[in-house]
């Protein structure tokens, strides 16, 4: 088995696993860190996500430290996410920004404190934003919330001293809606033209991560804009 | 005992306690809630901030329903607060993420909640933010995020649909250091003179309330800015 030089934390997850189809395709050794293996990395880290924050932290670190011991990754790519909707008056609002929070801001906390320890200098750690958080979201709230979380807290990690090694670049990537199994199940009547191919995501972050010159600058927030089925990205 | 107009939440801190004096005096009813009682406010509710979320909603829900019965609150002013820093690399880090999460956003969401149910129309919310998150906080990561979330909140309030009453209004107040008893002992030696006095911001939310014309548009988010003595807000 090759060293890895990538790891997908969601690396499960719809984005994740044509991450990790792209990467293996091009020969990049990748381990995935999710609830459930995903069978074509070359490691599996398995998370209980229901577990509490500190403990998830301290079980990831533990288990990627057993299998690197002194090799440094290339790149952390975290694609968790999730969603879910629902303003100040509904019933679950509490419970569900909280649901968001655990999903969007614990996975890229804990993202960025294995890049402390395992990313090489010079490397990049990519999280996952949301195009809708650029702006109010009155009726997905808690979404919103960590989502500007996130993308504060990639604003914070490309400033001096946040704790990652030297010249690590960061970026987030701000996707609208991807074109995902499950999006086509839920909404089958919707215009898919303006959908972005997760083929384009899992392409876009092997550029970054193998071609440091393509990377944007660090600390931006990349927003995927598909338009007649073509894809590109903008900073915000 | 009059009927309660307004309630400050987080109103046995040192901002609480400012805002509680100041409206006292202009003969404004007002209820604090905390964790301990604000003897000054004509009631006072009772939280226990180390409870869960939703616990903590219920709690204070039942409490705010059994005094007001019918009655509809003018403002709810939320200034709870708090401070952790650290970067990724700290011992600390989740710990403080959480703990900021708690402070900042949790105590915002349940006052929003508390609005939907016991806030006239044309009300007012305002919440706390901090000037500082308006850019990446490398060295107090938790906080920014925090404090950035809580600004995406308040433009999601301000969306049509957020769940609140019907042309509530909805304004953070973004600190830059305020002169609190606490800064002045920890801080003895900074230059004070751009701290912004406590007496500035209960004044200022007090025409807010009391004064719907003065009201910044919804959604703002007004730092607040000291020079030389002199305070002012900008809407950033």
């Amino acid at each position: 088995m090759s060293k890895i030089k990538v790891l997908v934390y969601g690396g499960n997850g719809a984005l994740g696993k044509a991450c990790v189809k792209f990467f293996k395709n091009k020969n990049l050794p990748v381990g995935s860190i999710d609830s459930e293996n995903n069978t074509e990395a070359d490691i599996n880290f398995l998370l209980n996500f229901s577990d509490p924050w500190v403990a998830q932290k301290e079980c990831i670190h533990e288990a990627v430290s057993s299998k690197l011991g002194n090799d440094k990754l290339e790149s952390i790519i975290c694609v968790t996410g999730g969603f879910a909707g629902g303003n100040t008056d509904s019933e679950d609002f509490k419970k569900n920004c909280h649901m968001m929070w655990q999903k969007c801001v614990w996975s890229s906390c804990i993202a960025a404190s294995l890049c402390t320890k395992f990313l090489k200098e010079g490397g990049l750690l990519t999280l996952t934003g949301a195009n809708a958080a650029l702006k109010g979201t009155p009726e997905m709230i808690g979404y919103g919330m960590a989502k500007a979380a996130v993308h504060h807290f990639t604003k914070s990690l490309a400033g001096q001293n946040s704790g990652l090694p030297n010249n690590t670049q960061v970026v987030a990537i701000l996707p609208q809606v991807l074109d995902t199994p499950r999006n086509r199940k839920e909404r089958p009547n919707a215009d898919m033209s303006t959908w972005t191919p997760l083929e384009f995501v899992a392409e876009l972050l092997y550029k970054w991560i193998t071609v440091p010159g393509e990377r944007p600058p660090n600390g931006s927030l990349a927003s995927l804009i598909t338009k007649d089925k073509k894809s590109n990205y903008v900073i915000v």
